[in-house]
């Protein structure tokens, strides 16, 4: 048989399994979940010497300590895990909620109702992690799903879908419900991007050559999570103290994830008033700050800052200040070169605020906050399977509910149309 | 200039607009389009001139009656355009609508917004209604629009577009919120379909040729309004005569559309009750029955249906019949060859009908009801810019909502990340 239609067989098997998991009670799915949590702890040995063979190849290959540090399983890890599982147990089944019901003049009554998506597709490179994450969301939503992780992380990622295979098999989950592709050929990716005939959406979870290069291949629905080059404004009539606590914790508390700020946008009645103190904070906090012309002026010995840093996403301590002239040249800077994920303005103005709010075109924009909060638990809404630049479908923290879709269910009594 | 870089500008200047429609009022809109509408009508010689060349060139073309019937724009089908903009203005503006709204344990509180999705291309065949159809909807939601419409009607459209863009332009709407491509070139559309940078999402409305190129060859989100494969599934609990009412108004009522039945499927244990007296009634409304083999032994003299039939949408007067063991095999028969858009059960068993809801993986799902409801109006959603077959962001009537996308707006008082 060939890699095709082994594949196909994947897919169709998954889309056979997706019809039946809408029946299956949220019960005996968060039992199922709570049981591969547990298998996962009891088997972690057995994990930890598979990890340790993609260790050592990704030594012999060279890849650096920080990549080798992401691939690594300890017993904290494997913890971490199966506490991840746990908690998507606890978490509101969305599958059969009632979005919207309504009467129709004829009789007919139509309720609007979540139902999962079918079969999703995900394309992961790096955390091992990601395996049983995507296995828990996917399930507590309903969806069978199919899996293909990074070949660095190739025995890990097995063993872990092994471990939790046993579970699904016990509790007799449809054949399918649960897949992964382990085969290292590196075109298996293009081929299941033409399967759109049985999988419903693909989700890349990886840098940015990634999600070109399956946007570019697939027949199949993508939502991207891209990267976010995030922004604060500091309006001419922010609380200088509060911009200071925001932009600092926006860019320094973590500095390697998506929400992260990357640009800092300075009105510039206060930017004299503001930048020194708040330039000085960053630089001993180890910051490297980049600044346009203006900013360069009051922040004297900074590197200067090119178009190019306005669209980069650092994901490390490094910062690009511009002074604006205005709210809008703020608004019109972060609508260019932002990746509209999540932005926010600090000011005391109520009609600026409002402004931002409705015209910064971005998943997440914020009125006196820090950008860090875009993330599914902080928003409230569990576990996530990531932040979506997208608009269509899923925009934002990227949870159990956005792993659905609705359909109509009309009820009638023998209505017919005139 | 090359053509890429003019469809560049199209989009790079619909893309500024969309950023400013968002603030346009409600009020603002709906005269825009009740003034769209007066227009249309007064100058209807104008559009009945350009519309003539189309006609003559088609018929040089030697196009078939029936397209040349449906390019025509004559004063009812202006007026019935003119009323179709007036509809618009009547309806709920989505924008602005709030989704949900929490708080937060640290004081944040999130709002979850509609908000326009922003720039919009329909490639679309056919009848020149839908050049005004669709800037109504897309200028009633917020969104820029990008026009692309068939060669057949190139006169036609864009005529329609000069009118409705004086409008635009008296009530100084943003420069690119309503754009046409006029260029012949086949091209063009393949040259705006990587333009993903400026334009968030792409509606083929035409034949499967169509929506297959587009979704091959974009970078764009693309909403597919896919073929219409339709069940009626006659229990073997159903009402007979309210089955046979249902079924034939399924059929017959309007052929040629996408929610019309193009398959009956019924229970083997009512089958030589029910398939008599429906299979005379549909022959002597001029209806071609292609049946499985048990169901040429109940009506004699029928066609063979074949493999080909149960994935045929035939828009028209023909039918395919399938006599089944069970409501499992018709769920199973529905799934694998049905397109997802709209099908239903006759039944007066309970579990029955809602299994049928539960399991019928498609956009609507009925009980006791024609699938010929699956439409916007009938929904009470308003005007439509098509049936949506694909599960992600518009599933089912695809109305001014479904035009829509969100963003979560946050409200702080300087609340940093811990």
């Amino acid at each position: 048989m060939n890699l095709n239609s082994e594949l196909l067989d994947i897919a169709k098997r998954a889309r056979k399994a997706a019809y039946k998991m809408v029946e299956i009670s949220s019960d005996l799915k968060n039992h199922i979940l709570q049981q591969m949590a547990k298998i996962l702890e009891e088997e972690k040995e057995y994990i930890k010497r598979e990890n340790k063979i993609d260790l050592q190849a990704a030594e012999r290959k060279g890849l650096s300590a920080a990549l080798i540090d992401r691939l690594r399983l300890n017993d904290q890890r494997i913890k971490e895990m199966a506490d991840s599982l746990r908690e998507i147990s606890r978490l509101n089944d969305p599958v059969g909620e009632e979005i919207r019901a309504w009467k129709r003049p004829n009789g007919l009554v139509i309720h609007k109702v979540r139902v999962p998506i079918g079969v999703v597709l995900i394309i992961y490179e790096s955390r091992p992690n990601v395996t049983a994450d995507c296995i828990g969301l996917c399930l507590k939503a309903g969806n069978a799903v199919i899996l293909r992780g990074g070949s660095e992380a190739l025995k890990s990622n097995l063993a872990i879908y092994q471990v939790l295979e046993k579970i699904t098999k016990k509790y007799k989950l449809p054949e399918g419900a649960i897949n992964i592709i382990s085969t290292p050929e590196h075109k298996v990716v293009n081929l299941l991007l033409k399967m759109n005939e049985y999988i419903d959406l693909v989700i890349p979870r990886g840098g940015e050559g990634l999600i070109k290069e399956v946007t570019k291949n697939s027949l199949i629905p993508v939502i991207k999570h891209y990267k976010g080059i995030c922004h604060v404004y500091v309006d001419e009539f922010a609380n200088l103290n509060m911009a200071e606590e925001i932009c600092f914790n926006a860019k320094v508390q973590r500095p390697g994830v998506c929400n992260a700020m990357e640009t800092m946008l300075v009105h510039k009645d206060i930017a004299v008033r503001f930048l020194p103190h708040m330039g000085k904070r960053f630089i001993e906090a180890g910051v490297e700050l980049r600044g346009c012309p203006l900013t360069r002026k009051i922040l004297k010995g900074i590197k200067k800052a090119t178009e190019k840093d306005w669209i980069t996403e650092y994901l490390d301590l490094i910062l690009s200040i511009k002074i604006v002239d205005s709210l809008e040249e703020a608004i019109e800077h972060i609508n260019t070169y932002g990746s509209h994920h999540s932005d926010a303005i600090v000011t005391d103005d109520y009609s600026n605020a409002l402004r931002f709010l409705n015209l910064v075109d971005s998943a997440c924009v914020y009125v006196n906050a820090s950008t860090r909060f875009t993330d599914g638990y902080q928003f409230g809404m569990g576990a996530e399977i990531g932040i979506s630049t997208d608009k269509l479908h899923a925009r934002g923290p990227m949870a159990l509910e956005e792993l659905t879709t609705y359909k109509y269910m009309v009820f009638g009594e023998g209505q017919i149309r005139k």
